[in-house]
């Protein structure tokens, strides 16, 4: 399970500008990081008159573009995506993720206090990692941090949710079940028959020699 | 395995305009349509200034914005795609693929030719589903039509490619194994064992119901 960190707080008051420093001081420290915000106008995602809107224009489902050096792919869904089907459908290979909003979901919140703007938290005491302000020293209610405080801030990250993170994948082979988008919590019993399984399948067949990532799908058509 | 056939010619021969006659012929038919384009100078993907654009400037790996009806994804690559990778990443949920240019895989082509622009053909023959051209009298070397014929070329697509697609889909359950980024192709015996031993797994898990899209995914880290 990738951590999901979500960064909240009202209009204006700073998200992109603080995900602007997370980045750089997670990937700093050799973590992958993934992003995900909202697109709350419907702008953003479209460029109008370039080639990929044009196909989108004329009904295509879902449009990649595909450089040497990025993919980019804009894609219609029936409804919007919760945060989890989002990672899991596209963010598997990062080992962290900020959200900018996502208030209503329940991942962990950093969230953004300013003078003057905005001095009661949003976040549910619960799911609140840490503050982060420009009166660092007024709020109790969760770690505080200086808005420019990058390092202290992913200095908590790393002690209360990376390192286990970390730990844990560096053990053992990682396994994931995705079933209808929702993703499946396997017990240590039931990682180790699957994941057996499944490679002892994978290494019978011709050809596969020390496969590193396995991707699996079935799609039932008579269920 | 979803068919993909490349819209292939010389610069401006209107691959982007016949694209944009196919996907709605297509859809009027009751096929989901994918389409994959080259963003050759790297500026198709951007917004600069957006605030995705400013998380990827910030180091992010992969950002993704999410709406109501659509969800973007651009991710930074090691090294530019091939057409399987893409499709087997980013388009498992489509019923044909059409992509402009890609003229060097391997894939079916639709090749456009125009009088006094381009009259000798790119594609391999064995690769070569039909010309499209504005005099379409003139060839001889694979079925030709007129550049606004999007329905003849679609009833050339059915006859040809969609029709086993549409009828071995509807048969029975899809399995597609994907190791390392490559599409393995299983005979029936390895489709039927790997496909009956997970759903027996799956379905001896609690809360797991009626499923109808399963997806497993292996990380080895010991490999």
């Amino acid at each position: 399970m990738i951590p999901i960190i979500s960064v909240v707080g009202q209009t204006d008051c700073g998200k992109t500008t603080l995900i602007e420093k997370l980045i750089p001081e997670l990937t700093k420290r050799g973590y992958r990081v993934g992003t995900i915000k909202h697109d709350v106008h419907g702008f953003e995602i479209d460029v109008p008159q370039k080639d990929s809107w044009r196909h989108r224009e004329a009904g295509a489902m879902a449009v990649a573009i595909s450089s040497p050096d990025k993919v980019a792919l804009i894609k219609k869904v029936a409804q919007e995506l919760t945060l989890d089907q989002l990672v899991n459908q596209y963010l598997t290979d990062v080992d962290i993720i900020l959200t900018e909003g996502f208030k209503k979901e329940n991942k962990l919140k950093i969230e953004i206090l300013r003078s003057g703007v905005s001095s009661r938290l949003l976040s549910k005491p619960e799911e609140l990692l840490l503050i982060a302000s420009d009166e660092p020293g007024k709020f109790s209610e969760a770690p505080c941090f200086g808005l420019d405080d990058a390092a202290g801030m992913v200095d908590l990250m790393e002690e209360k949710i990376l390192s286990d993170a970390r730990t844990t994948k560096e053990k053992k082979d990682d396994i994931q079940l995705i079933i209808d988008g929702q993703d499946i919590s396997l017990n240590e019993f039931a990682r180790l028959i699957i994941t057996n399984s499944v490679l002892g399948m994978v290494f019978s067949l011709k050809g596969v020699e020390s496969p590193k990532e396995i991707i699996l799908k079935i799609l039932r058509h008579n269920s």
